[in-house]
Order: C-alpha cells, then structure tokens, then sequence
C-alpha cells in the first residue's frame, strides 16, 4: 500500500548558505535514492530546540504515515547526549535527545525510543560535530530503505524532555499565557489552544487583552474584520492566533515571543 | 509518453521559516506519492499578488506540459472568495480566484477555469485561514494522481483580475514605462518589453532614462559594457532591464519597483 | 546498481526571490522527468566564485558517484567564456569556465572537461543573459538521461584557474592562515587544514591566535570548552573552526573573511 517512494523530511537549524544541508542530503540519497526528500525548514533560529519542536509536532500529522522525519539541531553534538531513533503510528524519527521529540512521548498511541548505535549504522570516520552527517542522515536513509527500526539499536526507556514549553494557566473567570512565535506574516501564535478556550464556557463572548491592550472578541477569521484592524482567532493549527488583516500585528503591537496575553469569558447582558 | 512522476511546482508567500510549506507538502504528498514536487519560491513578498503573478507567468513556459502550479497567495481565505483550478495547454493551476491567474485568461490559447468544489475534494474539517493546506494541496495531489479536471468543480465563466500591472504608455518619439521588480543581483527589470522597444523603430539607437538619468543605448548584454557600468538590455524574460555590470543597480541609482523609465528613438546622424 | 533516479545537485548565486532557480528546474524536469532534484544552496553570495567553489568542494565527496552538478555563478555570461563540463569518478558537473570547476582539475584522480556545444544541446533561442536556462540546465538533464559525456562537445585541456584561494603559509615554529567563511552559527572557518596542524609536530599542543587574541589549545570538539568560552577544534571537512559554545564567534570577535590565524606548536614542558 505503501509508495515506494518513501517521503523522508528534513527540519534543521542549518540555513541555506552553507554546505551542511546539501552534504546531509547527498548521504541520505545515497543510502535512499528512490527517497521523496521534503524540506520543512532549515530555517530554525539557531540551536533553537523549541521553535524546532513546535514546527515539527504541527506538520507530523500531516504527512504520510511511513515518513521518516530527520531532526537535527544538535547544540550537544560531541557529547555524550544520545542520538535518538522513535516510532509513532508508522512514522520514524531520528534526532538528537534533546527534546526535540518530546512530544511524542506525551501523546498517544506511546512512541518506542532506541538509541542510534552510530558505530554499526554511522559513517566512518565521525566528526565530533557534524552528526547530521554522519550519523542522522545515514540512519534515515536506512530505515527509508527498508533497515527494520528494531534493529537501529537498543530500547530507551527515558528521554530528556528538553526545555519546557511555557504553560497557559487559570486565572479568575479566564486563561493567561503568552506569544509563542511570530509567523512570517507577523500574526502572533500563543500557547492558548482552542480545546483550553472551550473550557471557558460558551454563554457569552472571549475577549483577548495583550498586555494591557484590549483586541476584543474571539472570531472565526481575520476577514471578520476590515482591513487594518486586529483580529484573534483560532488559527490553522488550532491554537489563539491575533493578527491585523492585511497587515502585521508583530510590528503594529511591538512585540514577540513570550508577551503576555489574557482570554476572559465576558457574559452575554 | 508523460512520466508518471507529474511535476507539481510551488509558490506561496509564506515563507520559510514556519510550518506552513513543510505541512502543504505533507498533504500534497499524502495525495500524490510519486510527485515530482518543485519549490518556484515561498519568499514572494507577503500578500503580494502582482509579484506572485509576474514569477509565476515567467516560469510556466519553461515547464513540462503536465505541470500542476499550486499557487497560494491568499488575503482573501475565509472571505468567500472562490478557489480556482485552470487548465491551459495540459499545464494545471490550482489559486486563489484574485487575480493570480488572471495571465492566464489574457494569453491564447484560452484558458478553462473551474470553481473547486472544497467540500468534496478538500480536507475535513477545511479551516478559515489555511486552503493552502485544507483546499489547494489536496486538489493538486488529486490532479497529479489523475483526478479528470473537469471533475474538480463547475465552470467559472469570468474570474477575478486581481490588482492591474503598470502600464508602459507612448509618449512622443517614445515610450514610458517603469521599474516593476528588482532582482536578487540589484539588476532593476522594467515593464517595458523588447516587442514594444521593436516598434519604435530601428533607423537608430533607443536611449533610456532612469528618471533624470541618461543611461545611454540599449546593448545586448551586460558583458557590452566595462565593469562598474550601467548597462540596458533586453533581459531573458523578455523585458527592458537595467544593471550595472558586477555591480547593483538598485544601490547603485537608489530606486525600485515604481521608478520611471523612458525609452526614445535617437535617430542616426 | 546506479538507481535510476539520477540525483541531480543544484548550486546557484540566484537566490530564491526571484523566477530563475524555478524556471531552471522546469527546462531540467522536461528533460530528465526521474531526476532527484536536490539544492545545494541558492544563498552563494551574487557572484562570488570563491564562495561557490568551496561549497560545491565540501558537498561532492558525500554525493553518489553517478550525480550531475549544475554549478551556475555566471558574471562572464554573454561574453565568450566558455561552458563546461566535467567528469571525475563518475561524477559530472557542468558550470562556466570561470574557476568554480578549478578544484576537480587538482585532485586525483584527474578531471575530464569538455566545452559544451551550446549550439548543439542548449535551448534556441539563447539568451545573453540566462545560460542557467538556456545552456547548464538542458545539457545537465540530457546527462542525467543519458546523454553519453564524451558527446557534449570538444576535450578541453586547460581550464580557467578563476579568483585563486588564500594560501596558508609557514611561519617560524608555525602557521599562518585566514578566515575563508563564516558558517550560520558564526563560527569561523579558515584554510588551515588538518593536514597541515598534523605537520606542526604532536610533541606538545597546538595554540591558536585570531588576530591579537589568544584562543588557547586545539580541541576535540566545541563540547569540550563551557558555554560561553571561545574554543578551537577540526571541524566537520577537515579545516581548522573557531567557534564559541552555544554563541556566535563572527559576532564575539568582530571578525568575518579574511581575519589572520595563528597556529603555533607549544613544547610540552
């Protein structure tokens, strides 16, 4: 049922101008050559476990069952951090342990970890600081390839969890939380999910403060409203997004990851 | 006599820095296994259809007949602006109804437009603020895959134009156009173009001005000139440009997209 | 054993704003419709030869034997340079002849070139501005299915040398060499390779200076210093690195290309 044709993505902090990511590329060709190679981005801030997380856990769901998914920012290169291969629902992982998959261990169905044994599935010499080189990308060529993911290496029982998310939390009649990225369009993301905005109650309207400005209701979409004015709504991956229609709310607001925001439940009168 | 592996080319303003061209890629992919998925760009500016429209009618001529264009540049998502497919030439489109395609409906042969039907052929449940991946990404791997077009959806009979180009206008002896983009080399491309420059006459030279600036003859080449030049030529898309040869004419003249140029017939002496 | 998906490798100064990677793409699909299409990078500096020429040395190795390199960093185009092609180990490139193919004439075993019969193979008609386009893109896809090396056109014996790389030099009890590139991270690569360090002798450490600074001994990896500490290590193609852990060195010390470096062999005592 499967294709032949394996997707395997690609999601690293490497940027486009050096040669890291076409050398990562060439390896994993020439393990997987019938592989479909995908870019996520290679535009991670650098070193930036977080962002890299959150891109990767909205796009998983969205790509085929049997993807294999190549991980690498990679801070602890040429340490002893453990280089990790996971399983979910038929999709493969490789990266580093360092929290980048986290996430799937939270979710469910449970992901199975092993430990990459690089000296039996790695190339030969290894760099102490080029891991996607030399152990990730030739990992994710084999098990595009067919290496059955059982044999990549042993079973991890317990994975770094890596840096924390910022929670949403409770306050009276309402929810705070915060920015959590700034889109390309300048539409502020938070962590306030629209599974948490239910919880409010639906007698009457949500109305959104960030800082201490006040952005008004919850709507379905930015065209809800004329050009040039903000808007909060549940955005695309199903988190409160506040935009400015046909413009940039990021620069019109001054602000970034980790401003506050606030949803209170207001009473229909 | 067409490979199976169709070609599907992608343009979006979306950047590549977020989730969103990984996640379009992810459905597309999911759709049409064996697609031979090229990236046209995803730095159009944001929201810029003129731009969108002018990369995108440069690079359809020089793609195989079976190509599907996905082309998401979307302002409009949410609003009830209709979702295209065309055809022209064996060539698929798949956009936004503003305009992005409206080169399409000028050229011959005619092109044959279609409202998507999004509630049979998109995802489930379709967000307000992300067709690319809810609408357009499923239509275009359902037409790579070998989706009959004319299945996609009814008949449009007139489509949106979306935001007019500039105008090139005579003037006396002349022509009067201006700089409509700036490329990745400072090169400044007009919208004056080597069919219009033909009808002015070849008893002499034509000089060009960049607003005040006299910028000499039109040459066939930047290699015509000394290094550190300002040179004007018909560029390979067909258009009056202007460079300064190793050098950048945008810095170099401190103008962009929106700059006069004027052309006029100098006779021989 | 060569799959029949041929990887073809893309390195170009043509950025990803504009039309001309796309269209690039579409003359090289229409004629190898299988090709693996990959991107080495499009973010060469515009122009710079230098730049190109180290990536594409970096890249090449770890690619399959069978892959064609399409390395367009053009300047001279519309003058007479030359078009090449080459082959070296299976490997086939083709790139003008202005240097950015110099390295594959060095090693061994030694390069074959050829000067592409445009006229021949490329597209008609030929711009003078475009050869990406109109000459590299059809000749590399026709190689890629198929089309046998030697029929591309005449030997040629003696290729440009193009801009020459900053030789390291011996110094008293040492080396002197210089920053050649700054990678994403701010890390600063320099052409004192390995190979040379190994020469200095292994009866004590080695201490490297940037500039005035002393940056202390020759390291394993940037893991072996704390956050925060400069630190000197071989980095992942075999070339001296100066880095700071999980900082930016280019950003610390000010410095970018062409900064001097020191390495000095230190007696044990």
């Amino acid at each position: 049922m499967a294709s032949r044709r394996r997707v395997v993505a690609l999601l690293t902090d490497f940027g486009t101008h050096d040669a890291y990511v076409g050398v990562l590329k060439g390896v994993l060709l020439g393990f997987a050559p019938e592989a479909q190679v995908v870019d996520l981005s290679h535009d991670v801030p650098a070193q930036d476990i977080r962002s890299a997380r959150r891109l990767l856990a909205s796009a998983v769901p969205y790509f085929p069952e049997s993807t294999v998914f190549v991980v690498v920012v990679d801070p602890g290169v040429g340490t002893d951090r453990c280089a990790l291969a996971a399983r979910r629902e038929g999709r493969l992982f490789v990266a580093p342990d360092n929290g980048l998959l986290a996430f799937l261990d939270q979710g469910r169905p449970a992901a199975e970890f092993r430990r990459i044994d690089a000296d039996r599935w790695g190339l030969r010499p290894r760099s102490a600081t080029f891991h996607g080189r030399d152990v990730f990308a030739p990992v994710a060529g084999r098990l595009a390839s067919g290496l059955a993911f059982g044999r990549v290496g042993a079973v991890v029982a317990r994975i770094e969890p890596g840096p924390p998310e910022p929670a949403a939390s409770s306050i009276p009649g309402g929810l705070a939380g915060a920015v959590v990225a700034v889109d390309r369009f300048g539409t502020l993301v938070t962590n306030l999910r629209a599974t948490d905005l239910e919880m409010l109650g639906t007698g009457g309207s949500l109305e959104v403060r960030l800082g201490a400005r006040r952005l008004g209701a919850v709507r379905r979409t930015f065209a809800d409203v004329p050009t040039g004015r903000p808007v909060c709504f549940v955005g695309s991956f199903g988190e409160l997004e506040i935009a400015v229609r046909d413009g940039d709310a990021a620069r019109r607001f001054r602000c970034g990851v980790g401003a506050p925001v606030v949803v209170r439940a207001v009473r229909a009168r």
